[in-house]
């Protein structure tokens, strides 16, 4: 399925690689809003490639045309729908791999869920389709944005190197979005490193969300960190979420995890911003696990759609390391479930007086 | 809300701590499965504490009990209602607390949210409520024998040591469900320390799941980890949460973490099991931080419900280590998840023949 | 399945007619509201049988407990579970039929849909399953209560009889919900004579709602009218469903059917308060059609599990007509689809401002 | 919202009457079904107004493009996009309306809900929204063809005028889906002549669909014709429904109206093809009371934006009478309903063997 389905805000996402293109259609946005397509397009130009060597040099304009929902530059309340037409589509370097599962996509079991060939340029299992949550994610921040409330994804590590420090405007502008401008040059050359090798590296994106009202979330099973937890895990190519201390807190004591509180609230904030599923009024951080892309040109052992081995090197144009593809799909994501989560909260606080 | 919300299995629970009672229902199940009250019961005493000195000594009976959606030992495919009545429920311990928010607890963001004071024993936010959860992934599990889908949750860190191999049979006789015979004793030793310091500790709980048919799962948003992931963080006190190789995985190169595919399948499965958001017919493979017992008897500084500072020291029967609260239920969450996956395909399979 | 899932009010219910009990889960009622045991008592005894000849003699106490969701008188904001007992099952008076299906139930379709046998007393099809959405309605009225929304269902007809006027208090005191009392004596005569002839009677049931505020509903699919019709049509029964003029409208011309406008607002209300699936702030009036009660003692020819012909006269207690069982479940599900709909438009106004 | 949420099948629709387009996208159609364009615009043209003098002039040739989901002539089992653009909009005729609210219409509850004035051409509640459930719907159809399901809809009544028999072929091919050759003429007249003095007149029409198997739908709230009578008051100008003997049954007794059973089936089908909710394998038989159209030349009273009260004609293209119009979009919405109901059927039976 392609849909996002919160309880006010809904999201349907369709689209694939080489079909006539790609979209979304967002219900639930309240009417009023002002919004334009230029407010959608700035963010689906921070996904777009072709600005560095370390990105691949694939340019796509990726043109959004907004297609219902608006009217005189105000939100009508009705769904937005928004579609990005395919045209950059060079199906030749695709086509061969037709036959043969790439390792590390979802080639094989696209094959055994629905008995499909691999499509040309990994059809819906392509990173395009992020694009249109890239889209709907604009929605929810134009939604969010009066409120203060703000998102921000960054590389804190690629292959073995981690970050030390934060310099979120250098990260912001960064073609790689490396947050550390000391280790950055470090950083780049990693990458260089495995591209040249025909090789990629994996990383680790860093998603902070600033001035989120206390009381969003529900307590069991829609969590707020369950809802952004599995929005994450939804993005291509994350293996690992953490929230707050994460993994440092399996090893650490109750009295040093917890976030004790002084006259002026919490003195640390170790639960990342939510406590019991709902949030803290603290700033949101998690941590994302991203592997290393899976399209490589060094040959590797598969087998082909008759179950045959079979050797493949993976031609074409492809990012070596995935960490600025995924930073502004998290951002997107987490702006959908905070969206939908302050609207929620909205129909429960208001009908509480 | 209490609800997991599957396409097929719908999943309704309800309870507070200090209540009349606890309990689930469950929506979806076909009818003519064999199902009886000693089958969950069986699952729910997994959970039970009382077993060690590592683990609270509250002890309650938690009798199950089965409203409906049975006749003659058979489900009749309508709503299953289980219900679990509250017994010893030593008010007293908690009475004293509720004036004032429990550092890493929900009680502040339950305030922030509802506008209820502490509840006493947390209220819904109890750990009691996730007994639910385990009579609703009993029946769940029931539904997947025949398939051979096999849930297996078990620790495999306490603080600092992390277990090197792991012996199920073991781990699962075990009252701290401890993977690791050989480091077992360590564990233990570790967790009495920080007792009796009046601390806690936190540590990693492994889920496996086995037999797993490929084709599980959808491509966007409701990818199989997506749902997986999602799920593991629902359940209180998980801050982290990866799958196969999962953070690992950022350091790595694609030629390393790439599974090739021999004659006889996959080499490898650094993925753990789902790739692209499918189920790849491997053993699926996550890992749970999870985070110290936040219930401590040091003095911890906080505020009362006023705003003004307090000083509290938790008293009352607490785990010291929460891992092996969290085993059983990871095992019933992923038991959901995965048969409502299961489900799913079932009518998509179905329907293209 | 057992659930109403309106987006932010969510209702599972569960039980068998000869199972332990009935009951009901309901989430997304806001906390703060004051609630207690004897509201929802209240309501369940409104559809209680025993009050008059023209009714079912048998006498259930249904006596509601509340598991969840309350402390102290008022809501928590988490899942209010409601639990009835079964006690007066005479099995026996059932049990001979478990055999043969019985014309105008749904013995037929269940067989064909889960492939069980007939149950005693109609299983989950039993009338009994109204015991837990009144129970749910009564919440969603309490909730409604303050801003004086109000529910009313009565019997506006009687096999061949129409009411030709309304008297509300008369209609809410009487046995058999009659709201006309100038034909009342007409109405239970017919019922009377048909009870005798070991047959039933049909009839119609006018259900309207009072100071629904302008605005709720949902354009397109979720039209309000669309969510009550829906509502209406899932009463067990329930065989047609009209929103003001009705079929009537049919037979009209535009110039006669539109409701005008003068300076104080609406001129007429054939549209029963519901302008393009928006309510208008009007009256709401909806009219019901009721299927004579299917179980009648006169002999009707059937078939067997083995699908053997076989004749069938069914014994027992039961209703000559059921509207006066219908009127509070209309009530009750009416009460739920304005509560969620309210609930969903505080979300969306207070978002605007 | 614009949505059709079925358990399996997912439609979301988009458009505004004078925006760029508008469209659907359609989720949980299974992979491997052969679909093409020409069978979408096959029912598109089927609603297409400009056939007849008793239908409006306003001809659109609303060619559907495929945006996604589709691969050399087969479903992928990914959402199938589809767009259809606005061409002719003629908003002059449309424009001047726009600060008075037009009686029978969406306008003043609009205003209410949305806080936006009168739409060009009704916006969102433009009867041309319909055009995108056709299209979802014509997708349910091809899914469902195999089977042999079929729906047909056609008009049975105009004014005061109904259908004594059913010619179905005949029905199909008049442009204004008229069932009954002998009085189609008087039809004809009736609505000429309504349409000449600046009116318009109501109708009633039926729906049939053949060889749905039995055993579809669920028990209680999710009956198949609490879902089908739903879906059908979701259509607008739709103000009753009724199934099988409908309001017919209120007057009968229950030895008429319980459908017996001989030693090959049903005797009669008084039920219309449910019982219990669920699909009894019978033919099911619903019919739609349609209100006049509500665009009238004629003058009518109403208010303005400003709660001035203002005289209003509409001028512009109208059909006279909606029945023609409602006929498809309630095949569609049958279609997507009982393709809904089949495919979780699938899930539960065939998880039974």
């Amino acid at each position: 399925m392609g849909s996002f389905r919160g309880r006010i805000l809904r999201v349907a996402t369709f689209g694939e690689s080489h079909g006539p293109g790609l979209g979304v259609v967002v219900e639930g946005v309240p009417a009023g809003l002002e919004l334009s397509q230029p407010q959608i397009q700035r963010e689906l130009d921070k996904r777009r490639p072709g600005t560095s060597p370390q990105v691949s040099p694939r340019r796509e304009p990726d043109q959004v045309e907004i297609l219902s929902g608006l009217a005189e530059g105000k939100t009508l309340g009705t769904p937005i729908a928004m579609l990005v037409r395919n045209q950059d589509a060079r199906s030749k370097d695709y086509g061969e791999l037709a036959e043969v599962f790439r390792p590390g996509h979802a080639d094989y079991t696209y094959w055994c869920k629905y008995g499909t060939p691999p499509q040309p340029g990994g059809g819906r299992a392509s990173g395009r389709e992020t694009l249109a949550r890239v889209a709907a994610g604009a929605v929810a921040r134009v939604m969010l944005e009066p409120l203060g409330i703000r998102f921000a994804a960054y590389t804190v590590g690629v292959g073995q190197v981690r970050a030390k420090r934060l310099d979120l405007e250098f990260a912001m502008t960064h073609p790689l979005r490396l947050a550390d401008p000391d280790l950055a040059e470090d950083m780049v050359n990693g990458i260089d490193k495995v591209r040249k090798a025909g090789d990629s590296i994996g990383g680790v994106v860093e998603l902070v969300v600033d001035n989120v009202p206390p009381g969003l979330g529900e307590p069991v099973f829609d969590k707020l960190d369950a809802l952004l937890g599995g929005a994450m895990f939804s993005i291509g190519g994350v293996k690992g979420v953490e929230i707050g201390a994460g993994f440092a807190s399996a090893s650490r004591r109750g009295s040093d995890n917890n976030d004790q509180m002084g006259p002026d609230g919490f003195l640390s904030n170790h639960a990342g911003g939510i406590l019991g599923g709902i949030s803290s009024g603290q700033q949101i951080v998690m941590r994302l696990a991203v592997k290393p892309t899976p399209s490589i040109s060094r040959e590797q052992s598969s087998q082909d759609l008759q179950g045959r081995s079979a050797i493949i090197s993976i031609k074409g144009r492809h990012d070596p390391c995935l960490c600025p593809r995924v930073a502004p799909v998290a951002e997107a994501m987490a702006a959908l479930v905070i969206a939908d989560a302050w609207l929620m909260q909205q129909a429960l606080e208001r009908s509480r007086q």
